[in-house]
């Protein structure tokens, strides 16, 4: 059975993409610790971050890392902090989380909540400084 | 002047060193969150994570998946969770903390506190599952 975040790329469960290639998948995270929290995934469904082959992580981490600088110049922030925890969903996925002090990448801080309206102009924010 | 983690990797401070070679080196937290907790760092001074090329990148990651996965032989996990946080120390360094839960990454819990021969022992373990 294909996970929550498979369907998410296949566009079956409606996303706030940022950005898409062949191999990986970034949208916002719908429960997110700051304004511009995203997820990236490699589209292959593999649970943990470390099984990832050589070429898959680094793929992963140079996808991530081009989402990075676009969401650095889309909110109000210090840098993008990155977490991998991963145990609540069995696909692996990179959490990219906007900074202004160290406690921000804290998950067991209140989430926060946007509008549809808000997340989708955060969404075309961050698509236009890729 | 250098950074903490440069004079660490350079042996001018000690460390419970796992791995090096000549980029990167891994050695463990002395404040950890988790027996295990590791940091994995670039040699080059880079402050941010994203900064760094994408050649350093990826290989800072392949290094940090060789350290998780002797660091999940060595001690109880369920997996190893990865953390960038990095606005205390201006040089880019991967948190790799053995993971039980999900809250067994958060940075604002108390850290733990082990003796010289814990960590030490601690260290060679980790080093043996290379």
């Amino acid at each position: 059975m294909a996970t929550i975040f498979t369907k998410i790329a296949n566009g079956e469960i409606p996303s706030y993409k940022l950005a898409e290639d062949e191999r990986y998948y970034a949208f916002l995270d719908i429960s997110p610790l700051q304004k511009g929290h995203a997820l990236v995934i490699p589209k292959r469904e593999v649970d943990y971050l470390f099984d990832l082959d050589d070429k898959e992580l680094s793929g992963l981490m140079l996808f991530a890392k081009r989402v990075a600088k676009a969401i650095e110049k889309s909110v109000p922030c210090k840098r993008i902090g990155l977490a991998v925890i991963g145990l609540e969903v069995p696909h692996a996925h990179v959490h990219l989380v906007p900074l202004q002090g160290d406690h921000d990448l804290d998950f067991s801080r209140p989430k926060l909540s946007f509008s549809p309206e808000e997340m989708a102009d955060c969404a075309a924010t961050i698509r236009t400084n890729l």
